[in-house]
């Protein structure tokens, strides 16, 4: 099977960890069967500054005749920018990219396990930035909307549900696992917004109460005490399903779990299409040093392949990079060891 | 000097909590003069079960009467009920609570030292809760507001300066601090919402900006990467302000911090008013049977004192309940222990 995969490195660290996700997958066995053609296009603050759009059209539609896409990271600037907008959040909306997937756990080792997973509605909320200012006498004062469909709610909510019935599938295959059965837990706010995060709510309960759903437990936290929770009992959660901006961050809060924001994956996810990216930003303070961790994005490129039906050979990568943290002796220093990335790359590649 | 409280005990473990803290305002030294009236007053799920209204007309009127109150949890429905609304966030805006003050401290033998406060806007935000509901042909569609004004934006970040202004007076006064300086962290999400979240971030750059804040160090973290650091290295911390939402969040992720809810108070603080509030809710599950933690409130009471410029009376009883915790003989099961309610609040009352 030969894929089609965009690349957008984008800025800072994105530049070294995109080209790494890149040898990973060229040097998975040929005895997949896959055959991969890498297009590099261009986004971020840089694309910004050379030619005054942060996303051009070209990048999206290349990406709109590809089977999958690797996202680095982009720079914002600090204060707004005219005609400066977000452009991973245009890209999620542009090439429907309605979930984000984001895996987060622990090795084997570790002494808190973890092995969760956050759904993330990935393309409304208040994300939808829609906002205007006004004059008033005592000063501006700045509205934006956060909208939340059924449509969008019931969507995030049956992915949420099949991810917990796979991973359910793959456990009673034999692999080790922290849980009993297949949970999701509902995350939301409705005891202050009863409409907006009630629809959400009702939705993802209603979407969860379908018949193929029957072996999968439901239970619901608000988002405050759910941060709380993550923290005091992060081994009881399984599939955490949130709107947009919960998810957001929740996944940050998961990410300070394990360790570092350098080993979590993401995965933006839309009808036969999936765009991995690390959860880490273009952290331009370690740029060029040649140390950035580039776990978070190979783990990234296994994940869209299990998006794009390729199983076998995402467990081949995670493996890797499990076989890798788990001897523990090269890592970065986001890790506490002080590995290049080259080297933690060279490592992974030599356990495919 | 006569001090009135209202004391709004609401439904579940807040019955069990509010008189911890009522005798530990009446058990203070004579000698510094205080003396207190307390009236009880109604509000929450089992008033509006028995009246038809969660937050009756006589609570309000009486707290605008009153120089400060103690507020313990409520319950909320779990689907939303006609004319049923969050009493405490009623009540935030009917008496101009426009700052919620939340320091979060770990005992001096904690492994990891933290002493930071969260201040968070209390009014506006997403908490204006004007939401509406539509219907399209794809189903039901919800919107809500989220509301920023430069006016609160800029007095709660004002608030944070002097508030890491006056910590840093008792810390120059001798008290053992792992901080240098004062700092303020001004948390948003401008990357996304450059409008209100923006707007938010520069009346805060403004009015921490001012000559009297000369001495405090300003930096800023966007909400999901705070999230993160806040785990990672919550040492790093000393005065975080944030819109209403993100210090909800922010608060509970702290508390998990010092190990539970249980110990974290919090003061919603108006124009010579203070009304002291645990973060812990109103926790039906261990409700009657006599283990509920009463640190949170009782630190609330303080807390409540010190806005009301009783600085002497609050630092007695912070200094009785951090006895309490470092000799970590009677704790209650929240924190690792089997003591009862009552044996703590006695503990504490002995020290007082
Ligand atoms: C960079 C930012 C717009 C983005 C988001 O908020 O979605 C990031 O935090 C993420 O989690 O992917
Ligand atoms: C009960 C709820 C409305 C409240 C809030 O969101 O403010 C609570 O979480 C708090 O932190 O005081």
């Amino acid at each position: 099977r030969a894929l089609t995969i965009g690349l957008i490195p984008g800025d800072g660290i994105g530049k070294e960890v995109i080209p790494a996700g890149r040898r990973v997958l060229e040097a998975l066995p040929a005895s997949l069967g896959l055959k991969f053609d890498f297009i590099d296009l261009k986004a971020g603050w840089e694309t910004f500054e050379q030619t005054g759009v942060a996303l051009p059209e070209e990048t999206v539609k290349t990406l709109e005749s590809c089977n999958g896409g690797l996202f680095g990271a982009v720079s914002s600037p600090t204060t707004a920018v005219k005609g400066y907008s977000s452009p991973i959040v245009a890209l999620r909306k542009r090439l429907s990219l309605y979930a984000n997937v984001r895996p987060v756990k622990s090795v084997a080792t570790a002494a808190k396990p973890i092995d969760m997973v956050i759904v993330r509605e990935n393309t409304e909320d208040l994300y939808v930035k829609e906002e205007k200012t006004y004059d008033t006498p005592e000063g501006k004062v700045a509205e934006a909307i956060k909208r939340i469909s059924q449509r969008a709610s019931t969507n995030i909510a049956t992915i949420a549900g099949e991810i917990a019935l796979r991973r359910q599938k793959i456990r009673a295959a034999g692999s080790p696992s922290i849980h009993k059965g297949p949970l999701v837990t509902v995350t939301h706010k409705s005891n202050v917004l009863s409409q907006t995060d009630g629809l959400f709510r009702v939705s993802a309960r209603e979407a969860l109460s379908a018949e193929k759903f029957s072996s999968v437990k439901v239970e619901e936290q608000i988002v405050d005490s759910m941060v709380y929770k993550l923290f005091r009992q992060p081994e009881a959660y399984d599939v955490i399903v949130a709107p947009n901006l919960y998810g957001d961050i929740l996944s940050d809060g998961a990410a300070a779990l394990v360790g570092s924001l350098g080993l979590v994956p993401s995965a933006n996810v839309g009808n036969s299409f999936a765009m991995g990216e690390p959860c880490h930003g273009s952290a331009p303070d370690i740029q060029g040093q040649g140390i950035s961790n580039p776990i978070a994005t190979i783990r990234s490129a296994a994940l869209m392949l299990e998006f794009l039906d390729e199983e076998e050979a995402a467990a081949k990568i995670y493996a890797a990079v499990d076989a890798n943290l788990e001897e523990g002796r090269l890592l970065t220093p986001d890790l506490g060891g002080n590995a290049k990335t080259e080297e933690v790359v060279a490592d992974i590649l030599r356990r495919l």
